[in-house]
């Protein structure tokens, strides 16, 4: 049996296929998901059936309230943008950016891998679709890696060094895509959507929904999830 | 008015005295306590009394599940020890150690600090009596900051640096009660039992009560809270 490793799984396209590829490089898994006041509920259950079906040997959902600070369209009443081009998309810092949301994720990811005895974590974070948010870069995650290093009893006492995995994070949505589907991903069971109505359908507009639809369509293949309206112009 | 600063604060002698030193800094002081299922929770009714006294513009309280994940004498049904000498205090890391948890803290601080426009965050660690923990040395609060400034808007766009403040790293527990007196702290607020009765009184046995007795008797002041029991052996 490899080592633990902690991957954060929110049930999204991406943190699904970081989950398969951990799993794909011999790790045990411990998936940790986050109940953080999203809109949409529909996330936090199609992670834990996504991490019953890579056989997570532990998940836990750790419920945090960032709603009473406001400030970010994912967890408060501020409609997120729908209809986006790709350069309105790639511009600035976008509404739905929760403040410190991946260093607060990665802190508790630091903690829960401290007490089970690992030192690998990993975060599908993406540097080129989500462009915008100051957490999913390179030099962030880099910057976490060192503070783990420093925050531990493993760090301090040099015995092992603490890996933040980023698989992903050169590549595009469509090779995203591919890798899962090699590594034996099911996209009908994640839910990428920012805005779905109340029967968890995605609303096929929002920028999260139109990147999903733009990576299916460069790697060729059919999205197998339904949604609420198809658009003809899919913005590529 | 000054610029907004966020301290956390646990109701302890340290973050109160921090509090103080932020307030007498001219900041505009907002409050972020956390409910991580400490074994007490006297320590938040004292920190919402500090707060108010100290005229906080805002006071928030998270609460976060650290239990779940086990590991700590602060969060789980483990005994903190009692009765130990400033040589095993000192040595290794304490059983008291909750994984990542100044890493948990400063990441809500970042968030709140964001949301409010804030670049400045205050927090009480101090390197001398609580060296065992790898999260209150100095290298760790740089490498947070380090973080702060590529995790956040005001970092990415260059506004303004983030700052951690970290006034009493390298004061001793005795130095720390004089500036609090100086700068009108009533301790007869604060609380640093990790163990209390049921009726909120301190042990007197505890690392922290014999660190926070040994810090009055050496400033040459009497400690105003009432304790359990008053051994005659203080360790100094």
């Amino acid at each position: 049996m490899g080592p633990k490793a902690i991957v954060l799984l929110s049930g999204g396209l991406d943190s699904t296929t970081t989950l398969a590829i951990a799993k794909n490089q011999g790790y045990q898994i411990l998936t940790l998901s986050f109940d953080y006041g999203q809109r949409h509920a529909v996330e936090l259950d199609r992670a834990k059936a996504i991490a019953e079906k890579f056989a997570a040997i532990e998940s836990r959902t750790v419920k945090i309230d960032l709603r009473q600070f406001g400030g970010s369209a994912l967890t408060t009443d501020v409609e997120p943008p729908t209809g986006r081009g790709e350069a309105e998309m790639s511009s600035g810092i976008p509404v739905t950016y929760v403040p410190a949301r991946n260093t607060i994720f990665l802190s508790f990811a630091l903690a829960f891998a401290e007490v089970r005895g690992a030192v690998d974590i990993f975060i599908g974070v993406n540097a080129i679709d989500y462009s915008g948010y100051p957490d999913c870069r390179p030099e962030f995650i880099s910057a976490f890696e060192t503070l783990a290093n420093l925050a531990t009893k493993a760090g301090v006492e040099g015995t092992r060094r603490c890996k933040i995995h980023t698989p992903l994070i050169d590549m595009t949505k469509a090779e995203i895509i591919l890798k899962g589907m090699e590594l034996g991903v099911d996209y009908s069971q994640t839910h990428s959507c920012y805005d779905p109505d109340s029967d968890g359908l995605s609303c096929g507009a929002c920028d999260s929904c139109l990147l999903r639809k733009k990576g299916f369509h460069e790697a060729g293949l059919e999205d197998p999830i339904p949604y609420k309206t198809r658009p003809a112009d899919t913005k590529d």
